[in-house]
């Protein structure tokens, strides 16, 4: 059975993150290099972020290169047994990044021997250049972990438009590559962090069969945050053999569960990437061949969770988030709708606004229904506040008392319900609140 | 031919607006009804907001019912000569008011004899409560004119959801409807201000077969401002003699190059009215009964203009704006793809935060153009930022001067274009920047 003992759900205060100085390599290109911005950490992050366990199969490591920042982790590598098998889920944007369309294309070969990342620069829309680029990572780390260049997966985020400095990657890969070890998962999450205030991490066991497996995963991601999908980073590592072909088909489904469920601007990536790997170096289960096998339903629901964790994760560190919101819609016309709804609801500035206000201002919550071009029965639609029943029947609730459901907008995590009544169609999203701290960390940005 | 004498397109700074104190009829409620909240004019105000000429045929006065504020002017009344042709355009949301639902139908009568607008109060939302708001106060105002209450067109804003206090208005009308009078537009425009920071105003002149006519249009709206329409309220007049249903077609059009090319958060109000009345009580013209009249040239771009002004008044107004944005994109597949393009740029909160931030951040506007889901091709697509290339065939621009483009960015008039390069579709839509103050407005509209 899937156990949820991931404790970063917690919502808590987070206390200051301890400081702890990253040895430079290049200490001399470092001090050239501008010093990141530091963000105080999202008070919706979790109270803890906890290590993960090792996971057979993975190796990795995490060392400065001096992307864009000194004195900071910015490449992130991972080494898998041979015979890893991986699966990925991208952005939908027209614009995609460099190493979206590496791994799109690697993704056919179905195995995965590395996974190089790095932070400071999306390598997106630096067109020939960029294609070099992923070219020249992927055949490094291919030729250090002695492995064909498509069988390495990769990732960049960062400022878009920039060309990618790969030349300070690469010289760095060999002595990163070296320290790779099973430990060292929240260094990992650490190190591809943007605007990010806290590292994302999640863990989960499963049975397959009766036999134990884990699923370990890390993310990040805080702005350009939009289905489909987050503007995010997330890597997921278990140590079942699953097939990819099978592995592709479980994360699209999660995928669809968790990340294309999270809303922090409407702003859709260039670079958005997923992937999974399995290694197949965890205990022996039997061999399960089709994505609908029972004996999968366990694994199923433990990567759920691992993904809705992180996803949940990202929005609690939404830039400038002072409030979690979900938002469900009920009684629409289909399931799509509803998140159509969900989304216009979750994205619309003066939602978001009135929230970051704590003003029980429901009225832009009709305007957010209205204006999703779905259909909606006015003169029926309900909208809760969590437990308060504001407006129903196309009016004002009778019941209702402003300084209870002003009390409740207080909360760190809100709860908006919106049943529109024509039809059975429902889905949940979530969103934060726009603050003036997310046009602080936006306005200046690049510079 | 169309003259282009309105100085309100003029950009310079705003000199902070004269203080005038309107007296109160009801001086004991209006003290006890909060006083409304003042927000700084906006920087991109035109320099002047002068009156307009006088317009036969139509009558009007405005005073203060105190519907949601005491001392302020929120109710604006206009009386028509008897045979007056309408023509409306109205929000797409599915959750419109009970204004607008009440318009919609009267409409199609094709006569007005009034317009009763008041602020502070959008009566949407408000279920039958609302739908016999509207009625008394269409019967209260057609009483007084001496017209069915069909022929007396509504529109309301401010705070969606709450019932609107009609009586307060029905109580005032009388008073109000006897000081009406062919000046004091300026006064007009003022009184149907909610959050905006400065009255809007547009004239132009026209000629119909060699005959003089004008137009007189005023605008309200700052935020919940995105097509389909803007949120945002606009009345227009002319002393053309012009039938209900060329009338129509004429503002159609009108509004789709002017208020549905306007966005400020993308947020669709429940609200949008845009009404077009033709007293036909001007200097005697050939009878016109088509739309596509060829005598209707100089009519039609002087209503474009007068449209065009205001819907740029609006931005202009947008809440917390300091830059004015033009965003046009080229080499769409469509016209419509192109303007789903632009209104991607435009709405996005990560290039509006940035330009905010008078950073040159064009790889925002890559990604947004990615985002759109419509056709582009990014090895062709070419950004400038006003006069200055950025980027070009998928990458930046070879010649790109950080400098000089920062520089360009301070200015209050920034200019966005995209060529996608994939076929001749364009369009050019406006926006402001997301500031802080945009956050503060809306953080707090209500309390």
């Amino acid at each position: 059975m899937t156990k949820k003992a991931n404790p970063i759900l917690a919502l808590e205060r987070a206390p200051a993150p301890a400081k702890k100085k990253k040895s430079v390599s290049k200490a001399k290109r470092a001090a050239a290099l501008p010093q990141p911005k530091a963000h105080a950490v999202s008070p919706l992050a979790p109270r803890i972020a906890r290590d993960l366990p090792p996971l057979a199969g993975v190796r990795f490591a995490a060392g400065a290169a001096g992307v864009r920042y000194a004195n900071r982790t910015d490449v992130l590598v991972a080494a898998f047994a041979p015979g890893t098998q991986v699966a990925g889920v991208f952005t939908r944007s027209k614009t995609s990044s460099a190493p979206v369309d590496w791994c799109r294309s690697s993704l056919t070969g179905g195995e995965a021997r590395a996974l190089v990342v790095n932070s400071g620069n999306a390598n997106a829309f630096t067109g020939r250049a960029g294609v070099e680029s992923v070219r020249a990572v992927a055949q490094a780390a291919g030729a250090i972990v002695g492995a064909p260049a498509a069988q390495v997966f990769l990732a960049s985020t960062g400022v878009i438009g920039e060309p990618l400095p790969h030349e300070r990657i690469t010289g760095a890969l060999a002595g990163i590559f070296e320290r790779a070890a099973t430990t060292g998962w929240l260094d990992a999450a650490k190190a591809i962090m943007t605007t990010d205030t806290f590292p994302k991490l999640a863990t989960a066991q499963a049975e397959i069969d009766g036999v134990k497996v884990r699923i370990n995963g890390i993310a990040k991601g805080s702005g350009m945050i939009a289905p489909d999908m987050a503007t995010m980073l997330s890597f997921v590592f278990t140590d079942a053999a699953i097939p990819s072909g099978v592995l592709q088909s479980l994360l699209a489904e999660a995928a669809d569960q968790s990340f294309n469920c999270i809303t922090v601007d409407s702003d859709t990536s260039t670079s958005d990437t997923l992937l999974l790997f399995a290694t197949g170096k965890g205990a022996r289960h039997a061999p399960v061949t089709k994505a609908n096998d029972k004996r999968l339903a366990s694994f199923r629901a433990a990567l759920n969770d691992v993904t809705q964790s992180l996803a949940l994760q990202v929005v609690r560190d939404g830039e400038g988030a002072r409030k979690l919101i979900s938002v469900t819609v009920t009684g629409a016309e289909s399931d799509a709708a509803a998140k159509r709804i969900a989304l216009s609801i979750a994205n619309s500035p003066l939602v978001k606004t009135a929230i970051a206000g704590e003003d029980a201002n429901w009225g832009r919550i009709v305007m957010a229904v209205g204006k999703s071009g779905e259909a909606a029965d006015r003169d029926k639609l309900t909208i809760h506040f969590g437990p308060y029943r504001v407006a129903a029947m196309g009016q004002r609730d009778a019941s209702y008392s402003e300084a209870k459901v002003s009390t409740y907008m207080k909360k760190p995590e809100i709860e908006i319900a919106a049943d529109v009544g024509v039809g059975k169609g429902k889905a949940r999203v979530w969103t934060c609140d726009l603050t003036d701290g997310y046009i602080r960390i936006n306005g200046d940005y690049r510079s």
